[in-house]
């Protein structure tokens, strides 16, 4: 695969934090409760990710994932309910027996039924949840919370008896009754659960809200707290964040945020949010330029795309094409770069072939073509690429052309031929094509 | 087009609220500053959306999707620089021409140069930008704030001279020093602009960081604030709902977010955020139901595909799949969704053909084909779909042939044929085809 038409490969360069010497955009160092820093991840690709319409998971495709994720460095690893079907037992059998780093956890109803076969599986934690809300008291269970209680202390030190970590979550815990929450966390904390859970299961949280809840939360219960966000109105990678702020400290993701709907927290999003935050912690944990493989094996695996805005692999995540953007981006990268693409193995582009492009974007071009040009013949021949660009979409063979072309009416004898330097572009650039209409 | 496999429409059901009075994910009522429920759109897809890597639009096209975005009620229309290239200032003029209801804007930097040519174009307004953060001072344009607003104050009043609207906006606000913003933002509005604008360039921001950031220049300055946010770390759509929160009243959008890099806060996106919030805001001031042709238009234009997960559109946005999960969505469509697929012109499907089905879907498909089976007969018939889930993905045809064979097993008449029934699915399905890999 060659380097796409319109792209040029800038040198990579070291993101420069010189002009601060804290990281403005990390955690709140006021914020004594943060876990910004000192998070952990429930993958769930292999549980919330298998209610994903289009997900089909193979025996051999599930403990392929969960391999790559352990790889990845993931501290868990959710999986579907073993009384969902046969063979989802079968399979929470053969991912236990793999001998991974990541604990593997499985996610059951609040009924003892669930609970023995759960505890039989070798699984070393499990995940119970059941919905407390108006809603889904009215229409899903019919039960009270007091019923819910006692169920839920049931299972609890049922599955404590066996020895394997715990979970108690509320569903859709932002519209349910804030003293019912309140009361049943205390009361499953205080027989000893190793976490409770908050779910957006319908996607209504707003970082405020999810802030205020997780802090009061917080102050209720000591174990630690779990957060899961379904991002129905495009806020699931910002309420993770923001619970991690108020003091949780797992967050349930899956790869490319598959699940129910439009699906959950993504993996690679909160990768890209918490890098911002604190790049040192992610860098030691995780295996960062994984990313793009886990992410394609799983796109292929339920047969969709990686979104051409995806953060961090969508095409174009590192390419920039706004003439004062390239302009500085040549200079400092940090200039309008949040991510460095090395981070994750992949490398930034300039777009310069196009009317938006400066004269800087062109000279670095001319300069790569071995040229010779002053900066007002740069700008000269950048006003006729521009004229071009206006006319039709440009490729670097037109804007090379121009160049040339420009050049040799100097009487300049070119110095090397296009072809050499054309070996200078990157293979594994962004490729356009990935998102192009069927 | 046929109803994909394995899904089936369900019937329209009004999203009940009947269980609480006030609207629990709204606005918070404590917060006087939020402008949640009295937003305006400043559109940029012929702005920050030509700065997408793909995007090349001819003038026709600029033109197609203006006409687009008025109707569907933008408020404003933002377009690149005149001074970009020749063709961009005449599809500038030409757009002014159009008459339509949304005001137009064009986006420059903050010389006089740039100026000059923006206000003979026809523009209601002109937004006006420079870089603030020390990153760009130093590696972009090299100038001090006193420079900088000396040059704000020039082209702010050459601007206000010609009668028309005026924005200043740094650049890069999350990296620049809030004292010597806050003394620009001052003195811009006391020179009489109509918006001050915060751009998160580099999309680093996250949401408590905006949230003080706004409120902050909300008791700074009287005229209106503008917001401006990437997407690289996955907050755009949160940024903008808390900006609003503190008290911002101006959101820029883009159709599928796209722009620089992964772009910023998408149209769609940002509905389903304030649409959660505000319904009756955002139903009575914007056509929801031309946000899909919307999207496909400008997906068309740029040659990408809609993402999978897509907030509102995604092909499975409305595709419910666990058990427990279609049981509740058939009593009660509030139970697992936020949003209502109608206000969008869309359709909730559940997707029972899958391991993970549960018997209330199975019974509603029974329903459905006109058969009569006891509850215990649907689990019993659920227990063998579930078995052959567990060997291979499912059609609606597989699912309806256990289902019949099973009816007939109990020797009662089928009473209708099933091609009638199969009539009832509807033309406007998820079609899980559109994300597949090419």
């Amino acid at each position: 695969m060659s380097a796409p038409e319109g792209f040029k490969q800038v040198d990579e360069a070291v993101h420069s934090n010189e002009t601060t010497k804290i990281n403005p955009y990390g955690p709140n160092p006021a914020d004594y409760l943060s876990n910004a820093a000192n998070f952990q991840l429930i993958e769930s690709t292999l549980r919330e990710g298998e209610q994903f319409a289009n997900a089909f998971f193979s025996t051999e495709t599930k403990i392929e994932i969960a391999k790559a994720l352990d790889d990845f460095g993931v501290d868990y690893i959710e999986l579907t309910s073993p009384v969902a079907s046969e063979q989802s037992r079968h399979d929470c059998e053969a991912i236990c027996k793999l001998g991974l780093r990541a604990k593997i956890l499985t996610h059951i109803r609040c009924h003892m039924d669930d609970a023995r076969v759960a505890v039989e599986t070798g699984v070393d934690g499990v995940d119970v949840v059941i919905g407390t809300s108006q809603f889904l008291r009215k229409f899903s269970h019919g039960k009270d919370m007091n019923y819910i209680a006692k169920s839920a202390v049931e299972v609890i030190e049922y599955v404590k008896s066996k020895g394997i970590e715990i979970r108690f979550s509320s569903e859709d815990s932002f519209r349910s009754d804030l003293v019912d929450l309140l009361n049943i966390y205390r009361t499953v904390d205080k027989i000893g659960v190793n976490r409770v859970g908050i779910a957006d299961t319908v996607g209504c949280a707003n970082p405020r809200q999810v802030y205020e809840l997780v802090r009061t939360l917080k102050s209720v219960v000591n174990c630690e707290i779990e957060c899961h966000f379904h991002n129905d109105t495009g806020c699931a990678i910002a309420n993770a964040y923001t619970a991690l702020e108020a003091g949780a400290k797992l967050v349930d993701v899956s790869v490319l945020g598959i699940g129910e709907r439009n699906g959950i927290t993504p993996l690679g999003g909160l990768m890209a949010r918490m890098i911002a935050a604190d790049r040192d912690y992610v860098t030691s944990k995780y295996k960062l330029h994984k990313l793009r493989d886990i992410e394609n094996l799983v796109a292929e695996a339920v047969q969709v795309n990686i979104p051409f805005n995806n953060p961090i692999t969508g095409f174009c995540a590192f390419t920039h094409k706004a003439g004062i953007h390239a302009k500085a981006i040549l200079a400092n990268p940090s200039t309008y770069e949040i991510l460095n693409p090395s981070d994750f193995g992949l490398t930034r582009y300039i777009h310069f072939a196009n009317r938006l492009t400066g004269w800087n974007a062109i000279k670095s071009r001319v300069d790569q073509l071995n040229l010779h040009l002053s900066d007002v013949q740069c700008k000269e021949v950048t006003e006729k690429i521009k004229s071009l660009g206006d006319v039709r979409p440009l490729t670097i063979d037109d804007v090379d052309s121009i160049i040339k072309e420009f050049h040799a009416d100097l009487s300049i004898p070119v110095i090397r031929p296009a072809s050499e330097t054309d070996g200078d572009q990157r293979l594994d650039g962004p490729d356009p094509k990935r998102s192009k209409p069927e």
